[in-house]
């Protein structure tokens, strides 16, 4: 199978690049990054036309209008995509910190040192803007990189991946650092997530289906970017005005990201009084609102919300409620039915407000604030690669220190154990 | 099928102890810890009885004399057990530090805490003490724990894990925090690794064929403690003396161990010199000496290594020897025959040092020293649940922090995202 030897051949050359990246300089990967934004810049046109031959493919395939959108480069996002990485160039470089320090009683000097990870797939649908971002983000942080994207952004991925091997050229960098696994279809990926040997980490980013295929497959550690089902509990003792404006923000905004909030839970003493005047903004708002039978009762426009509706991630305008004894019930439910993303109480009683931000076991927990701030920026990370929804390495946003890992490094003077 | 419901059931428990776990106060953990030192010391002799069950087994079915010491427990591993329970209790909790703070532009206060992973499973053979370490471990960093210990060892873990929860109940936790799965054999080990809605992270103990199939079947995150095929590189520039000291005792301290030496390797301009030396001391203890077609020259009792001996964890009184060229030989060496476990670099030039600490990418890196040290206890991290050879999460000694993970707790006052 020709496809194969290609992709181990690619990936042996990325694996050979750890070396040179363990100990490359921040400078030089700074430079790689300015090159890059000036390549792309100076490249919009090319990169538009390659662009609008995966565009006008998916257009013939009748791809749906979202899918064309998060496909599509423009001149604005490509501008874009070239200020983030003069963004990356000045955020600090992880690789080389002491984490700690010890020196032992039989004189052995103990130092943990922040490394990178080594060799990182990452395994993404058709937005092109993630090649650029991920390969930065990786670069930066002293990895290599191994991209798969989706298969109706090649002509996109393929030009970008070009850009980047240049920069890299330019800054004395080796090319291969950076490469793009284009074959083998979907035994491509299968193959790929079976070199545990040459890949230390898989960071699959996309839909539910892609995530659950890849966890299934892989024999190299993943760290997972799962969907946000994010809840906003509104307890009795809300601050009313405020739990409309966070809840209105946290559904509208932006309702197509994974921090956008999709369920309300709210305090059946307050209920008669804050579901009302939410119902009306949300309705305002071309918002759908789905119902528990005591929500229905209050809301007329409430469809009834099914048991499949609490676990559904709808990254859109809707938005299932559900009228609870107190906010125990709340964090079970969100306990049941949450992803482990974000999920925020709006309160005044600070009592209520700890015992949920304990009890809440998720990556991010919000007292009085949207869950949409969920985000390696909002967080002055200054960057992010996605959101991470596992329980180890990493949770919540995933920035530049979360792409590496330690190593021990001991000094001694001949120490020997007794 | 029975033992699928009964093993369901039984982690369905452990999952809902989660809750209470996550914000128990380090006081009754550490009354568990005392408890159980105390319940195990007490009956040591029934232990022993169900322990002498195991083991007479085992002696009927011709188990190596190996496998028989690690499945024994004698009075003095017992009181060793209990003692350790004490030490466990003196450390401090990693659960709740805050590990860092920022307050936004916007207002909002955004705290990184560190918090239990939640649900971890052990995967280990048959070694008892196994079952009173993780639990201890586990509980103390405020996790639950699901145990799937060897069927050899059965009555050994049956019998621990009642005293467990005999604790748990005294230090009023509830007995499920920590369950021991004993049916479904090899399918209820691969229907136990398929929960990956219950359980947060697996942990395999044990030998490569365990790892692989608990990698090769797991959707749940795995930290594996794969073997330790560690490196001396003897440098051209290095102090005799302490060469042939380390190498004798990272060899035959404790040749069972995964941080035990197994490869040496020479620079080509120190080898007449100091391997005569180095053979002659192996020769002494009994060490068989395997080498290169360069070290044979040199040795007239070593037999030849093959392409195999370079990648395999001997776990005895057997090291193989090769003459490189240089330090970047010797460096390349390692990163291609290692288990990115503990190599140690032997020489007075600094600059030789750095670069081998740099570029070797193995968990543990030691100038000077021998690669024993890689422990938890040596590295004053108190205790140690094993060594971790992946790269994420945690490297090398996993000790109480490393069996914890963080959340983001933010504070607002109604922020909403413009």
């Amino acid at each position: 199978m020709d496809w194969k030897k290609g992709i181990l051949n690619q990936i042996q050359r990325t694996h050979k690049c750890c070396f040179e990246m363990s100990h490359i300089e921040t400078q030089k990967k700074n430079e790689f990054l300015m090159h890059l934004s000036d390549i792309i810049e100076k490249k919009t046109d090319i990169i538009i036309k390659e662009n609008q031959k995966d565009v006008r493919k998916c257009e013939k395939q009748n791809y749906s209008q979202a899918f064309i959108d998060r496909l599509l480069l423009t001149e604005s996002r490509i501008r874009k995509m070239s200020s983030s990485l003069v963004n990356i160039a000045k955020l600090d470089d992880p690789v080389g910190t002491v984490i700690r320090e010890t020196t032992r009683p039989n004189g052995l000097l103990i130092k943990k040192v922040r490394v990178p990870i080594g060799v990182i797939a990452i395994i993404y649908e058709s937005r092109p803007d993630v090649t650029i971002e991920a390969a930065s983000l990786c670069i930066k942080s002293g990895n290599c990189v191994i991209l798969r994207g989706g298969k109706e952004a090649v002509f996109s991925n393929s030009i970008l991946v070009e850009c980047i091997k240049e920069a890299l050229y330019l800054a004395h960098m080796s090319p291969d650092a950076v490469n793009l696994v284009k074959t083998g279809g979907r035994m491509g990926v299968k193959y790929l997530l079976s070199l545990n040997n040459l890949i230390d980490l898989v960071i699959p980013r996309g839909g539910e289906s892609l995530i659950k295929t890849v966890v299934s497959i892989s024999t190299i550690p993943v760290i997972k970017h799962y969907k946000g089902v994010c809840h906003i509990y509104v307890d009795k003792e809300a601050d009313i005005e405020m739990a409309l404006n966070v809840c209105l923000n946290a559904k509208i905004q932006r309702p197509g990201t994974c921090n956008a909030v999709e369920k309300l839970l709210v305090h059946k003493d307050i209920a008669k009084i804050f579901l009302p005047r939410m119902a009306e903004l949300f309705v305002e708002n071309n918002v759908e609102i789905r119902g528990c039978p005591e929500t229905m009762k209050i809301i007329d426009s409430a469809k009834p919300a099914s048991e499949d509706d609490w676990y559904e991630e709808y990254l859109d305008l809707i938005i299932s409620i559900k009228i609870v004894e107190d906010v125990n019930e709340a964090i079970a439910h969100i306990n049941k039915y949450g992803t482990k993303h974000s999920d925020a109480i709006i309160t005044d009683n600070n009592s209520y407000a700890g015992k949920f931000l304990e009890e809440v076991d998720s990556a991010c927990v919000y007292h009085n604030a949207s869950t949409r701030f969920t985000d390696g920026g909002e967080f002055g990370l200054g960057a992010e690669i996605g959101i991470s929804t596992d329980k180890i390495h990493a949770r919540g946003p995933m920035a530049l220190e979360e792409l590496t890992i330690y190593k021990y490094v001991i000094y001694g003077n001949g120490q020997t154990r007794t």
